[in-house]
């Protein structure tokens, strides 16, 4: 027996906390067994690594140092938390993963999206997931959201990027999809909630 | 004009921070511009995950996890410290750098002295020192010295492993000056701290 690894991707404000909350409650309404978690943090080691990497006054973190924290964050996660649970047999839905750094600081940070694969393969031990959803949605409107939203959300240090950042991050996420067509799937995510939710929660059937 | 790149390197207790500044003074004397800084740590950011590191009750932290948190601290200090002052032509002097991760998460910890290495290839760019000094303590020493040292020096997470970690971590040091035999000199570290710093210091005036 073994559960299923889920993962959401997307640029800030694509509406990942909102549809996993909503694709956990059809899921569990129809009996499956789900737990939902987040990168990075998810376990005390990664959130007290997450804490190093959203510090807004960490201002002159090198692109390499970030991805080192996101993968040693990532590692702690998945050992502690997220193999144990698919050995359960639980499905584990994930708000980011492996591609966040691939889009993040392989693309727009300009590191490669190859180099950072290559990091990050020594933290997963081929742990990719069974599915990733991309939420796309246009870097835009995920600020708009995000600053409509900062009552619930202080703005952290990637929040606060250039817009320049998040479009080169939405590129990079496009990249992924046509590199990894089989696992990697595209939501428009500039619809309602329910209708979001909806389309995520029948490709989550697809796989189960 | 470019400075020279010192590392020294040893189990803990080995007598690292007396050497170095006693290696510092004299090269002061000598009219040498010398800075020295330490790993893990440095710069703010690389503190900051220092902390993270050291933390006593991180007791569950995965080996790999570790590997990637020292290459992240290294990362930074290396592009924000080390880098820039051996570009104004300075002598770096400092306490631990790649080799202790070859020695305790590739070598104590199992993960493979080759493996560490790679992921470590990945945060320095090919910024080997021009000469590393291992200063060759007996576990069982240097763990004595902690003890009575304990007034100056708080036990962290490293310090506080087995007597058989710090053994394997003295043998991988061993290993590593077999493979680095250009490189890494070893020095006799069980003698006074006048008699290890000179000859310390004659290993440095010959590369300088």
């Amino acid at each position: 027996m073994y559960g299923k690894f889920i993962t959401f991707e997307g640029t800030d404000g694509s509406g990942k906390t909102s549809i996993i909350k909503e694709v956990e409650r059809y899921l569990k309404i129809q009996g499956y067994n789900v737990v939902t978690t987040r990168e990075p943090g998810g376990v005390a080691i990664s959130e007290q690594v997450r804490n190093v990497i959203h510090d807004v006054n960490n201002t002159e973190m090198d692109p390499l140092c970030e991805a080192f924290l996101y993968a040693a964050s990532r590692r702690q996660h998945l050992v502690q938390k997220v193999m144990p649970l698919l050995k359960e047999g639980i499905i584990v839905i994930c708000d980011r993963y492996v591609d966040s750094s691939l889009a993040y600081q392989g693309y727009a940070r300009g590191i490669g999206i190859e180099k950072v694969k290559e990091i990050n393969e020594y933290a997963i031990d081929g742990i990719y997931p069974d599915l990733t959803i991309f939420l796309d949605v246009s870097p835009k409107l995920g600020i708009e959201r995000i600053m409509s939203n900062q009552k619930n959300h202080e703005l952290n240090r990637l929040d606060k990027e250039s817009i320049n950042f998040h479009e080169k991050t939405h590129e990079g996420y496009l990249e992924l999809v046509k590199m990894f067509p089989d696992r990697i799937k595209r939501v428009d995510g500039e619809r309602s909630i329910k209708e979001v939710s909806f389309d995520c929660f029948q490709l989550i059937k697809g796989i189960l």
